[in-house]
């Protein structure tokens, strides 16, 4: 990590910054390629250690698709999917469970501890977090043991703040109606954790630049907008597809109290950290 | 749970036991039956919420060795003993990590939750709770990601016994020599985690009656003994096989300050209970 | 207080219960031949210690009247009674202060530390707990030093809780009016200190079995009935006589914020445990 | 209590002297003719109101001997004293407990709640502040139940203290060998009170000047002396009589722990205040 | 300050006036006399750090003319004056600074810990204790750097008196609008400080007896009046040129939350304990 | 401070060095061209203000003598100096601790509060903080009002640091044979400091490189050396005239707990954090 050219006086710079966001709260939604890529996991790891070192309550949020299809895959079991939810039978909930919270979650701790931070790594059945019941769609759909939050108890992860820890969420949920865990999405987890929260700040780490007017040019990215903008957008075509689940997060997160909310980028390399402590942004602000 | 011959007034009995455990620290290892059993699950999880409501400060430590065993097959790994050891190659940590952090400990706090208690889940990897090197015999045996654990870190069960959970914690370290989890072994994480909580009871659930003077007669049971008396019994064949190794858990607790450690039958409904709060003890007890 | 058929198993049978009351506030009216009785007395201490021991924050209000009779013939003096109320003239009420306060009080307390608990005496005076007015009839009736609570201070009996200790209350009330103690009623001062504490229950331990339908059958005993049901019952004269004040004192407290309020039997051993942890009520509960 | 000479600001006077005493603790023993005579009653009251105002951590304790005398007379019992002891029997007891703990304890802390401080009064049974044996002398000498201190437990004390109150002590003691409160001595309890809270100072209010060189003439009191010149004093005989014991008292609170110890004019009206308020001192002080 | 003829005993006469101000908050506005004649200092000093020790939470707020003067003088600079308003140019400015909070301040805090208090020099620019923007009059007239108090942030004084010290502020604020610090008006910045800490009373030490209704006759001082009969005695010419500002702030606090305000005399020794502790007022009081 | 070029990605090279100081103290002593030179004076403003928003607890100890010989030049008055040491009679006495209290110290709280810090100003007569006594040489040197320090009470520097405070101090004392305020010289006041408050490091900001072991050649900079290297270094003259006194304050500071004292170049911008948060040290470090 050392490097020859680093001059610390650039520290200075990102003064304002840190104060803007001392003693705040920040919950960052962990996911796509910044999960994924070593380097760029590294990367995240160490703005999060920085981010909890220079004041800021910051807390992960993460799901984990990718080791589930492995996980699945090698217990010769195919992972399908409902309206672009994957079905969970009781098989691949519990496969579920066991990566998210067994394997996922603990690895991002053993990293934040090795880069000098203190994790502690928790899901949703943990003090009754989230609180769930299955997810029921008007037309009859059934997803299996996928369930829709109905409670959020932020107590554990506020008690885990104060003692100084950095929270590790898996984004499993305790059932309310039956006597199960729930597979929940994690943006929807994260935004409603924000919530419960009342956090300063939202982030989304996604694998696309933002919110751009012409989706095939990056340069018309949005870098801002308010969320009662956000309707108009939608019937443009500006939002579409997977954009509009993922922008009503932040939508709803920003009507409830959280200040800001972002969609942004996590393939460029300390893009929190760009986007918390620099003038720079990085992706869609929602505010 | 209800009882139509349930007389509230045998409560009394219970007052100068519980009187004696309270505000005091217990940690149970969970293991054997009354971990496979549902029925003897259901009334140790009943007697561990019961315990934390009457104010003893209750922590479990689990492993998790049919449910790996299970998971291994599916996967169709074939589990391998080294030394009655685990031999656990990468493939197989994974698997350990997932199952007993994932699936084994989430659904104890399920359990918990629903019995009314407020639990948090937790393993060695967490705040650097427990933490490990990788284990080596003088002749050079090789156990994989088994690890022998060099420090224990009680903050984090502190914390969560402060603001009123009862942990349940996985038997997974953080590794201190590899960017790895341990698989150790949770008799001996029970007794040091017992040890750095200064507790008063260390209680190992078992599958048999306890020590046994002539081992084919349950009524030769040493329903106690000092743990300068073990020597001896191991001298002249009583404490032999799978039993020593859990009687030096006992013994080392005790010696670093545990005021009492049991090796006791969790074949017996309500173990912890008759053993904490009544006269009639369970099983054997160092001290 | 040993039982050789005790199974502490049966504890769990108490867990629900337990869990309602937890960190709850619960007074007691102490009195009638629940105090005369010396096995009925040691079942009553015993609930009161255990109660504070699972986390139950237990008040006891007692009064004297038998003890008072007693020293008042001892020094030649007879009891006089107006209106049911005892005349008190100034030598009475130095023997009032004194039987109640110099002896009933801290022989309680005396019971209460020799069962484990931790005892503290207090009465109406100490910290301005009860403060009263000379009670005047509009008929001009003249009681003596018989008084009316007009403001009750519950700080000395909250430091008390918050502290650790089981408060045992003296119905002695400071005089506001006049530089002397006055005689309080003991049912109405539980009562008003259980608004005070905005208590989860007040329990008034009577030689009655509760409200019965028909005065010469047990079998007609109400369990519960609201507050406004109260009104017509008087009207049909199921309460009557030396019911009304009583159950005056229930209404008022349910009125004022305590959730339940009992007339029940203090006759039957432990008939505190068996009405706040089992299902079986024992007398009349108001809510 | 206004007077039209008081010039406030004469009360600059007082300055140095209440800042020496700040914080500190300073116990009382309450007796003679200061608890007879309204006026000086009365100027001992308000001299430990304003004590505990200005921020000394004030105790009183109490004995009551006149009082008890007048309850005995009226119940037709003839007071017995062994060695200068009052023999209690068990009829003696229950007075002695009445008197003490009912009346004069309250009595005093009406008058304490009046001139506007905040009383608390307890005896030695509440929260086992004092614990006691009977006494027994080497030739068999039978006392009653006159009690021996051998535990003193300040928690209750302190916890009043911390509170913001001023706890007035009654000086009957909690039976550890048998299940009864016990009758101690005043100055003895005031001692041991004094030591346990390492205490600033011990005040005892007596109905005598102090030491007199010369038994004659008051001229000749002994302002100060060091408990190491105790011995010869004795010897020579200025010390003899009833000042032993008291003497004993002051002697034994210095050699553990409190720094100073008086016997004192209680005869002196605000002779409190002009002992640590001014350079004035009132009687004999030991250190 | 030893007195022979003082008698500790007259501190009872200021019982119930210590008890009225103990816990409150009192702000003295400190200037004129009381601060040359170096007797009348002392006895300021001395009733502070007694008002202090009481329980009392003082606040010193300072200016500091003739000092200022002198320096100016000392410098070769005359004083100049605009509406009665120190004409403050730049070099003034620095001097006005220096002198303060360099001088003034740190000779209170010096004579104040002599005294046995612990005092500690502040000023508005500490903390950010006093805001202010460039006065500004509606006809254009210059004052320089004068300033009007925008903002009061009373943390940095409430942090002292919690941790125990006596805190002296210097009327200096910090500029919100430049980059400097501004001379303010001690009389209003007191009068401010007390609003923002809501005291229960404001004093402000002067040269004058208070306010007469005839200028001429002292016998004719207005002991006290309501803040609605301030119009009329200015209407009739009672209160007049520099009594204006002095009463205007009397009248403000009032108006926002302080309980009293006082014009008084501080030519009279020990005016501050005479107007708080005793029945005799000194000067004019505000309500 | 706004810079294109800034890429906020570099922060993360500051991790383990923001980590290593965390909760930690350090005391800059502030002088010399830094603290004249408008662009070094702001440099050392915002690495303060940084400092403590990462968590360092950071302290400033300031002289000021430009600031002391211009106004002493203002008032017509010929700074002097004995030995080094600036004769100090009671005028100048006067002139020091208005240019230090009053300008020095109150226009660096401005600063650092426009930098969006929390300062506040204290001397050493603040709560007691530096007490001294007049300053004797063997010879009978006379210095005037220059002091010796004697006790150091960190109490007031240490309730700021808890309240969040950046304290600034000036480098006045409390007399504590004289009533005065005596001048101290400011390496050692900030020596003192640091070894009261256990301080991780003392920082004296100087006008030159460091120790150079060839006086003419900077590249001769000895970064790091033992104490216990010092006294050869003096021998070899490599220490000599005025650095001498310096490095007696770093050795005097480690040798009494403070683990790391450096001679650094103030006038390399942003020196502070340069060294704290960087792995290229600036000037000597005694250790």
């Amino acid at each position: 990590m050392s490097n020859s050219n680093y001059d610390a006086s650039v520290l200075i710079e990102a003064l304002p910054h840190i104060q803007k966001y001392y003693g705040k709260t920040v919950v960052v939604k962990y996911g796509g390629n910044a999960m994924i890529n070593e380097e760029l996991k590294d990367a995240v790891i160490h703005d999060i250690v920085l981010l909890s070192l220079v004041g800021v309550r910051v807390v992960i949020v993460h799901g984990g698709g990718p080791e589930i299809n492995a996980m699945l895959k090698k217990i010769g079991k195919k992972s399908e999917f409902v309206k672009g939810l994957r079905y969970t039978d009781r098989e691949t909930m519990d496969i579920v469970q066991m990566v998210l919270c067994g394997k996922v979650n603990k690895d991002l701790v053993t990293l934040i501890n090795h880069a000098g931070g203190n994790g502690v790594g928790l899901c949703g059945i943990d003090g009754g977090l989230f609180q769930a019941v299955r997810k029921t769609d008007e037309d009859g759909t059934d997803y299996g043991y996928v369930g829709e939050i109905r409670k959020v108890n932020p107590e554990p992860v506020m008690d885990m703040l104060e003692s100084g820890y950095i929270p590790v969420i898996s984004t499993v949920a305790q059932g309310m109606d039956e006597d199960t865990g729930y597979n929940i999405n994690a943006d929807l987890a994260a935004s409603k954790l924000a919530v419960a929260l009342q956090a300063e700040k939202l982030i989304l780490l996604t694998d696309v630049r933002g919110l751009l007017l012409d989706r095939n040019d990056e340069s018309t990215l949005l870098p801002e907008i308010k969320v009662s903008g956000v309707p108009k957008l939608i019937k443009d075509g500006v939002i579409a597809g997977g954009m509009i689940p993922k922008v009503d997060c932040c939508v709803e997160a920003v009507r409830e109290g959280v200040r800001q909310a972002n969609i942004q980028d996590g393939r460029v390399a300390h893009s929190i950290l760009i986007e918390l402590f620099s003038d720079n942004g990085v992706g869609t602000m929602f505010f």
